[in-house]
């Protein structure tokens, strides 16, 4: 979820073609061809049949497209995908059951009935189901893709097709945000515009960082509700998500058996915990590394050796990063792997495996797969690199779409809240979405599992201090 | 860990025998009494040769002992049991590695030089290694126990033995509390000493809910340290502690096989995550019942049926209590229960079972072994009620020295945290212990593990803005 | 289960007793004496309340006592505990479905109608239970036990007190045996009789070797049941308790907590896979060693490294054995390994251990609690020996009931073939039981789980060439 | 696994190729068409980049091929892929080190010098590898595809490109045979030839079958080796496979997410205890059903409710067969599965879910991605259907080559015997490979886990009454 000046705005605003166009064109077009591979991989297993590959060197920038009701704002790869792109949204409500029940409960009154959202994200059928479920809670949206590695095209063009983004960006709301970048270019561009909103809503480590600069900077004019630290994007995000696709994006790209493994984990937060639960399970002997002792002392009481790095890197046949840090995994552990040992990233960005390293001319570098890389050493030791050291779980696996489910109704009611709020409850500054809505965030995806809660009698809420209908936690309690 | 004014204080304050010997002597006495057969019990694994059922009726008020050295100032059961206390001292010494590295590195400056502290905890070996430690670190030490069910007799003869606690309490530095009731106490009886003491460490629920209620009341006139909230407390003591002592608790008492048994478990906050992650492992079905959404979500997630308590009352063989809240399992369960079904409180004091429902003329009191009854309706049918309802875990198994041991340790930096601070660091608040003095207790635990924690470079401290010694998390983290 | 010459028969044949009691007087009693603490060790959980320590050093030999019928002909330590023992009784009843449902069955024709067994094995509340079956199917009764160690004195009171066993020795139908010395005492004592019985029923390891012994010296001159290898025994008994077993043991005796510790496993038969299961559940690090390269592979794809104790004996916690095999943890090993570290047997009798070569006059003992000692090096190293090397489980543990039941079925069911067969069906070799016997003696545990069978249509039947109600696999499958 | 008649020999008998080609084409063309799709899913993971689809279309058997040295006998899809197999053959050599291991073995003398085998298995990158191991072993080989379906074509062109397949039919010595087809061609079409060859190896369920029908009918008559029930087959192919295979197949075809998901596993075999087991550790919730009482006690113990079908079958998410039966899942139960619930089968063949009852007019079947299909009830409800009821494992995802490589060894063990046996040693009879062998292929994959095996000291080998070098356990054991 790092920010890349090689993003590509897709739905354009109305009225900024230009500028939009101006900006990363070269870049752009570069990436734009890298992607095509990687998004064809991505979209293997939700969309396998389809691959138009004629177009695949065409920027969408250089094409005239018209929906199916004659309309051509939008700027997308091809808008024959559509019925393909329904049907992949369609799928994805079925997981995604808490939007689906707001989307009813606001069938009589319309909590954003007339909001102008302008939103920036990956472009999925998960935040398809995101985008359509804000319009039927009445408000207008404009969006563009904060990423295009991630981005399914066959989405974008049944989104086009629908045919909702009509608003002018000089009459906007709220911005949803992912990443930071649209905030930071319309701050940039239109800071009068930037001055009248009633808000940001931004859900990634990046964004939120930069918020938190702006507003130690004094330069924040809006409130912003951060997304990301929110219990349900930590807990279940990050550590129900990776235990999954931990071992998905490994069998994937490798199908390498997990029985007796050695694997080395490097870091113990949310996302390490996750993948070093699911390897073991799968009978894989786990070593982890970390800085923080008290996140080191959880992986000695979970079952796990606690090491440095150079102490296993000779003998492990999987080495996995989940740190946040940078230069975690660098050349010299790299020279000393054993034969075949697979090497990926599921930490953030590409920053952790030092992989620039590799790309000297001693090494050889050859692609055996989608996603997949031997780097050759002289003497013939091969070292797998998994999605050029990027994010595993974005590249080379799905993303339960439940999980994200609960992220985006997260958003769904930060922005609601936003919009709803009245005059002085929020300054210009960044928040946490009370503890409250965090529940009923949750508590709008338990009927899933046919989960039933129990409620609090009378004496004991007052035994306890609590309102029968939560909070239930302090804000801090996660 | 809730406060009981059955508690009997056991090394008395020189000035207050009167007060103290006055006010529960006859709760007291027949308290004590029922304690015997339980502490005999609690104590099978550390010292079930010894019994010395002579003296079982005779209060120790009403005792006169001399330690070898003469003195008398002590008020504890036995004084002739002092060799076998200290040998259960020495053990639990070896899982206590972090307070013996505090000694050592304490044999030059000692940090609480001077220093006298009052403290009021349960008396076991483990806390006596705390006491000891606090004594080698240059403090003078007074002891009382904040209950006598958990007072381990030996323990107190052997630290009497020793002979260390001879402060007055009228030259009082800081308190050590665990429950509030020395605290309250003093507040009460010696208003004026109050004002003049450097602060109160605190590491109880009940304890740190009195000090929120003093603050808020405007009537804390010294800080306090809240360590019950410290991510070392709640996320070892209560996970890791309940994950092995659920087991331990049920064993001892019951003989249960656990493979096969259907459990249901009353709340999924840490104690409960550790009695399911425990049971499931061991080949349980587990049910739970929750009524805060985030956790409910998490159990679904961790692969538990989430339920009412009325839909699987009638199936299941085991009921366990950990909700920190009031008449989880009442009458109307219990009739419903089928036959030897087990039920147990893992929880919070005595409330969660509502034993005093079974306390009726229809029903037949049985008891089959220590802390075990059987409860027999006319029918025939039998319960399982263990410990009567209290506490599982203290009454019936033993916890982990080890992870009492990071408790105790957070106990021994409070204390110097706030003998140590500069004037005006702390005002008349609660405080949460620093995030560092966090990871500082959970270094000092790694070396027990033969854990090796990596370093970061400068370049990745500088990358995430973080100082190489830490804090490597934000206070909120945990 | 390693035959000892140590055992004391206690319930003994009307016409044999100068015999019993010349043999192993004098042994018997210094055995008898140690056995003291053990039992009320072992019946901790079972009866810690009771102790009555006036007759300790009293032979059972040299007591006079009567039942309440006045009858005297049995030979155990205090009949007054009678009342205690049907208690313990009763519990066990409960936790052995099968056996009650036998009796059940049996209401009409009775299987065992008339039949005389003579039977020797451990004394429990479990195998009381059995026993009473076989009275409740018809049969006549006599016991005596196998171990002293593991003898419950109240049970057999309550056997005594229940008044069953008055057949003479001359009609003996069937033995029920356990470690072979009751067939081995009959086969010296009486070879006549011995020839006209109608079987054999041997549930022990070594009981069976020693009757394949004689079948191979053409010395077996009757039908003998195999019941050890039955894969109800194999499976259930050696699995699923061991892996309760062995954290109720290690916890019972040294409160450890398994969290993080270092364990070496030897041996990874369904022992030691039951031992690694739980202890890798609770979060301890385990190691394997193993010398048969099947089972090595297993434990390699259950995620455990597969080591040779050299390599780890001096880092570990604790050391486990489970091999069957002789001087795994010789002298050598004991001397590296660190102090604190716990050693402990749950494999075969007491020879994996070399115990002996710790008796050495630089080596202290001491004995720190019931069945624990700490051997101290003269360095003040110390190790945690635990049972003197005998087995954990049976010391220091109690065993599920539950599992218990299934090969105490099984017992009884070889028993009713053995007196029903039709003459000629078994001829003078050792036998196992029938699959279907086994598939019906797990048939009468699933009620205790709410389990519900699947049938299969008579079709499926057809396709799968199989009867409907089974054998449903071939005698090989386990 | 199961025998079908539209099977395609793909690399055929140089003097035979009239026979071959007239049986089966017309039925061979149909399923060669469907199984080119699935083929190319197959791949997926080991071939995603090469798509030639301009020849789809044509039979392997209409076309003119030569390979690089001019040779044209051999009948596959396209010897242009030959590198590209070769890349995938060397892959598979790395996880298969026993095989490698072997042949370095037999670079002095060679085991299989001048023998002649004629097999017909799966033709895949992991017995290529096989294939290649014969060869240089001393072998000469000629092969044939049982399965068209799970062919890989870039590895029978590899194969092909490499051209040691030059045997003449009528100098066979062995059959190695995956299915009993090859063997049952052979023995209708050339009955003399039959009665001279040394034997047959087969690893199939279905082919062992048929050879014991051959065998009880007096019509066997060469030796033959049952590879299928090694215990290292049963053990580790089906266990360990299914463990990660289920959680590959569900997530590459629907990228459910498992979390707190309802599942029902039909049969508790190794299969099933695989799924089981991965399912539980990823966070579903398992029942089981099953027929034989003792796995069904064993799913008890294990932590899993034994239900019948009906019982949950409205309430589960996903239904998932392994039981090697048929009509486990019939339409009524389809009728009455909840909206969205995944269906799919581990077991065998495609016998275990009644998809033919699906194919009525009132259901509507819509194919949403490769091998996933969804069946529409008239109510909008859909039941998502994988492979058609195929084997997901072969189907939908990849099986990891390690555990293939054990059996494979197997194999090629058996071929040694059955080719160097001394005159006599088997006659015309159904073998099990003897237990030292088992033990030798698991002892040849230990170093891949850098396993260090104990070895027997000779005290402890007499004490066991074993040979130091094993067999260790009795041919039953498992």
């Amino acid at each position: 979820e790092h920010f890349s000046s090689e993003k590509y705005i897709q739905i354009q605003f109305a009225d900024q073609k230009q500028e939009f166009n101006k900006r990363p064109t070269k870049i752009g077009r570069r990436s734009l061809s890298r992607s095509i591979s990687q998004s064809s991989t991505d979209s293997y297993s939700s969309a396998a049949s389809y691959t138009d590959s004629s177009d695949d060197e065409t920027s969408p920038r250089d094409k005239q497209q018209k929906n199916s009701k004659g309309s051509s704002d939008f700027c997308i790869k091809n808008i024959k995908q559509a019925d393909f792109g329904r049907r992949e949204i369609e799928i994805a409500e079925q997981e995604m059951p808490a939007l689906m029940a707001l989307r009813k409960r606001a069938q009589g009154e319309k909590p954003l009935a007339g909001a102008k959202i302008v939103g920036c994200t990956h472009i999925t059928a998960q935040t398809a189901v995101l985008m359509e479920t804000l319009a039927a809670l009445g408000a207008q949206c404009r969006w563009a893709a904060c990423n295009i590695y991630s981005t399914q095209n066959e989405v974008a063009a049944a989104l086009a097709e629908g045919g909702m983004f009509w608003i002018e960006i000089t009459v906007l709301d709220i911005i949803l945000d992912d990443g930071g970048d649209l905030t930071h270019w319309i701050y940039k561009k239109y800071p009068n515009m930037f001055k009248k909103i009633k808000g940001i809503v931004e859900e990634s480590v990046t964004g939120v960082h930069r918020l938190y600069q702006l507003s130690k900077a004094g330069k924040l004019c809006v409130p912003a509700m951060n997304v990301n630290d929110s219990v349900t994007k930590q807990k279940f995000d990050n550590l129900y998500c990776c235990r999954e696709s931990i071992l998905d994006g490994l069998k994937r790209t490798t199908d390498v058996m997990f029985g007796g493994k050695q694997v080395v984990v490097c870091g113990y937060g949310e996302v390490g915990k996750g993948c070093c639960a699911a390897l073991k399970a799968m009978g894989s002997i786990v070593y982890v590394t970390e800085i923080d002792p008290i996140c080191a002392l959880q992986a000695c009481m979970d079952g796990f050796r606690l090491v440095k790095l150079n102490e296993v890197i000779r003998q492990v046949d999987i080495v996995i990063t989940c740190t946040g840090n940078k230069n975690v995994v660098v050349r010299e552990y790299l020279d000393r792997m054993k034969n075949g040992c697979i090497v990926c990233n599921m930490g953030h960005s590409n920053t952790e495996i030092d992989v620039a390293s590799l790309r000297t001319p001693e090494l050889t570098w050859e692609r055996v797969r989608s996603q997949v890389d031997h780097v050759i050493w002289p003497d013939g030791k091969r070292i797998v690199l998994l999605a050029e050291g990027r994010l595993l779980n974005l590249s080379c696996s799905t993303v339960p779409t439940f999980v994200l489910s609960i992220t985006a109704t997260t958003q769904a009611l930060a922005l609601i809240e936003l919009y709803n709020a009245p005059e002085g409850r929020y300054k210009q500054d960044v928040y946490l979405l009370p503890k409250k809505m965090d529940e009923y965030v949750a508590s709008l995806h338990l009927p899933t599992f046919d989960a039933h809660l129990t409620e609090l009698t009378d004496e004991q809420a007052k035994y306890l201090g609590l309102n029968k209908n939560g909070p239930f936690k302090p804000n801090y309690y996660r």
